[in-house]
């Protein structure tokens, strides 16, 4: 079993601090996007998507998609449930986890993708406008995503899921992609302290 | 019990076929979209991030995000199975939904939203670049679906799954969203004729 990934990448550091939260190691491999190596027929044979992360299993099946990665490893070891508990405990992840995926990290991905100057050439066309278009609604979703915060310790509520995962990567994925974090917003603040200064976070 | 849609729009349709497919019925109530309906205080108190659909329970509970939707209905009532059977099929349904989601619906959407004039002034700044971006990368995936459809009825493999039910979605929504449908596609055009011709479909 292996992953193939590329570290500084958003999508393969979900599947990293996923896997720390449940104590697996999983070795890795790494490909340089920037140097095309997603391109390559190689690789393009694990993931016609050429998307990183994929998960190789030992009789050789290839799974990509961050999510269903994680959902591999959630069905191997279902504990932590980093899916949620019960049907409603599961019901309510996936919300909160799409609701983190399509509102936060995709955006702040396409404003990297579009306005970052090392992704020219990758991403074709680069479209400035719409990597702008995505700064402002990032920083509407964390303001919203502070209010929500207020009553709940994690993302989802009481419990660390795979909501907090996908948070916690794009808020720090805010940096390459040049989107200055507010201040003031203090139950997200504190939030944040709370996820970065687990052991898997450094994953 | 009831649903919060709008009957026009591709995320509601995806729900009301997966509903089909399980056989259960559950009363809607629709608002408008181009009346800007969804970003009322009554409609953002259920949903705050003013998207349909939502489910609204007995208790009031509110779930939003399709998917959530779906998997409520799934754990409810497995029978049949559109997330996949056992855990390796879960996994593989999680990837293939994965992708049409984000490869194809996502875009198709992309580009009806930055495209379609009736969208200005709801999708605010339209970047008619990055709508018109999106055209040739839809082509691409279904050029590449027809390969993977060679070997199998459907898209995850040989069970009709809420996969199909976004590909389906996403292919339709190509009409308003005007990206024509590439001829010579033979083993797609056989999916697409096999999944449309469901009783579902029609809801």
């Amino acid at each position: 079993m292996k992953i193939i990934e590329q570290a500084k990448a958003p999508n393969p550091r979900r599947v990293r601090i996923f896997l720390a939260e449940k104590g697996i190691t999983v070795p890795s491999e790494e490909i340089d996007i920037l140097k095309r190596e997603h391109r390559s027929t190689a690789f393009t044979a694990q993931n016609p998507l050429q998307q990183v992360p994929v998960l190789v299993l030992d009789d050789g099946t290839a799974i990509s998609e961050s999510v269903a990665i994680c959902r591999y490893f959630e069905e191997q070891q279902p504990e932590p449930a980093l899916f949620g508990k019960g049907a409603m405990g599961r019901v309510n992840v996936e919300m909160w986890q799409r609701r983190m995926e399509f509102g936060l990290l995709y955006r702040v991905a396409q404003c990297f993708r579009h306005s970052h100057p090392a992704m020219a050439g990758i991403e074709e066309p680069q479209v400035k406008e719409w990597g702008d278009a995505n700064r402002p609604r990032v920083i509407e979703v964390l303001s919203w995503l502070d209010t929500e915060l207020a009553g709940c310790r994690y993302i989802a509520g009481g419990e660390y899921t795979i909501a907090d995962i996908t948070a916690l990567v794009a808020v720090d994925f805010m940096k390459p992609a040049r989107i200055e974090r507010p201040g003031g917003l203090e139950n997200l603040q504190r939030w944040y302290e709370d996820v970065a200064s687990r052991p898997s976070a450094k994953a």
